[in-house]
């Protein structure tokens, strides 16, 4: 055991992967970071990201932001895994957030898109670097790499025990990254659409629009939710308690933004509703 | 990071709620505690009991006291959030326990029942707080609150590192709190009714009924189980190795509670039972 | 909490379970070694093998083999619970790994062969013991045991904290330990059977064969797959880049195995192939 590196580190790596719980990836990953940067404690923030869905996984990331202490954020949603998109670390400013010693200074994962809504909220990246190209040995062996064990949990190690960036690969315009497209919010008159960002484990719904975009659309009292040209009635409401048990309510989440639920019920299944769906809401 | 929490810790804090692994829910719930009470290490104990169950969290919580070491317990099943239902903060005596330094002292989480079989197990409360209200700007603002993350959390990550209890909230009296009714037990001459606490995930069915109950009824031998009015052959046995492929066997499990089970089989399915059903065995 | 183990300990003991995230089986092993063996982390590997498939729980170890740094490994597939199976703790060198303090040390669980072909990477086991039955009281009452829980778990404790093999239990000789069947792979002119040794959760479909047994069976370019007698076309790949949306590719993987694989696809689905089952290629 590297003793130095467990006295000089106390950090953490934040894990949030479409790896699910069943196989042994996310295992192999923690045993690496466990293996590379002793000491360091190792949070899974999830793995339970649909597979390929990168949307849902930078939303979920986002979601996460405000209440992450100082850290790496280690992700990995990688459909494009075994092709030319690049792998990078990136670095935030790490004022912002909820606790004491503010939030992370690096992210690490595929160039995709999904870190940069939380890079947004952390303040915007500041400086990055592509991660180098495995060695190419094994690139030309025809050996399919396993790039969160091989590649980004070594570098999320580094980082966690006070690696400079630029030690770790070469430096990129921040403006060069792969930005996902914004989520789909339409506002007009008493009418608005919204994407679904996330259904959650209880069938709550919530929507890729906030307080404003309620207010504009004059969401208030009962409302008509569209969903695939069907209509369903619903209700403004501040609480579930206030909701009747097979009534459809409007509030605002945890993370302030706009969500269709039940009272301990499933509103994803009552209204037929997946992720990445559009909802139209109207007065 | 907070250096002196850090050093002053070492503690542990374990969670048992039902926010599945799929969504970021348990994932914030461990950053907050390690962004409030650095070096402090988080025990997942489970976050699959079912949505909404507060009596399987409860019994699940039960069955785990005995082998925890101090520490605190978070605990978060919670159909009544967002509703007028206290959180509260307990202590126990702390003399319980397997280990050198015996069991936990403090269990957070909603006033609802989920908590006080587990501490009945420690010994009892000593001592309650009601949490704080969220602050009345949030709960003004139509807001919904993240309980877990945003109160129950930080509470527990506060109790970790040292906090007195009377510093969290309001003192209430134990004998105020809420208390699930007792599982359903009933023996007669020669009959034991007794409700199922847990089926697991080999399908072996806990019963709330233990060695004493099986005695009284005359449970030796071979035994009929009936299940919404449909019999079914069964025998008590001592181990998993007596059954026969498909036979159904009554044994004493490793929280001393009576279950049916199955050799490598699913006793449930084959009963075609579920959790809070109520089964009668008879000699 | 015993400080003293805290101080002298720094070590991490590796879980590999059939238990499932569902139960609290999982976590009531990782809080028995925070109480054991408090400041000793818990690296979860993966609790999601199939209930009582030990095959693919000893391929899933070995496959996580390379890449653990030192610790102690504790496994639990173990459908021979309360019959006359053996629990047996292990001591391989240690000088195997990827790391700069090479790999584990020991290895704990029911000899059944889970713990061998892990073993094996790690250089071979080169002590062994039985450990104690549980005591006689318990034996004789007529308790099941839980093993992880009650046995394993508290000597993967001690083995962390520094406890001597010996002081564990009673000497046996390595080579009565139980050891599986070897997987199937059969190499002919022009064909290659082999047995699927996991089905990850993407469906890609590893194979218990490796580049040799590709080259000897000529497998380069178009091929033809056989699954329960259908015949499949397919085509050897270097990435899975390479692959068209419904194509199916074999590829070497990243555990350096044979896999069929879809691009963002499910090629299990597509095949109809579970674990354990026998597929044929040829060119």
């Amino acid at each position: 055991v590297d003793r130095t590196a467990r006295s000089g580190a106390g950090g953490i790596v934040f894990l949030l992967t479409d790896y699910g719980d069943a196989d042994e990836f996310a295992g192999v990953v923690r045993a690496v970071i466990a293996r590379d940067a002793p000491g360091v404690a190792v949070i899974d923030l999830t793995h339970g990201i649909a597979p390929y869905d990168v949307r849902g996984g930078a939303a979920a990331l986002e979601r996460c932001a405000p209440h992450l202490g100082p850290g790496v954020v280690l992700g990995v949603v990688d459909p494009g895994v075994g092709g030319d998109r690049r792998s990078v670390a990136l670095e935030v400013p790490g004022t912002l957030g909820t606790g004491p010693g503010r939030g992370p200074r690096h992210l690490v994962g595929p160039d995709n898109g999904l870190l940069l809504w939380a890079a947004d909220w952390f303040g915007g990246v500041e400086a990055a670097v592509a991660l180098a190209s495995m060695d190419e040995a094994a690139a030309g062996s025809g050996v399919v790499t396993f790039d969160g064990r091989d590649r980004l949990a070594p570098t999320a190690a580094r980082l966690a025990v006070g690696a400079p960036l630029a030690d770790l690969g070469e430096t990129v315009d921040p403006e060069t990254l792969v930005r996902l497209a914004d989520p789909v919010v339409r506002l007009s008159w008493r009418r608005l659409e919204a994407e679904v960002s996330w259904i959650d484990r209880f069938g709550n719904v919530q929507l890729a629009a906030g307080v404003p975009h309620a207010e504009t659309a004059g969401l208030v009292g009962p409302l008509t939710i569209v969903v695939e040209g069907r209509s369903h009635p619903a209700r403004r409401v501040l609480a579930f308690g206030e909701l009747a048990p097979e009534e459809i309510g409007l509030l605002v989440d945890a993370n302030r933004r706009l969500a269709l639920c039940r009272r301990q019920g499933d509103a994803a299944a009552a209204l037929g509703l997946g992720p990445g769906q559009t909802v139209a809401l109207s007065p």
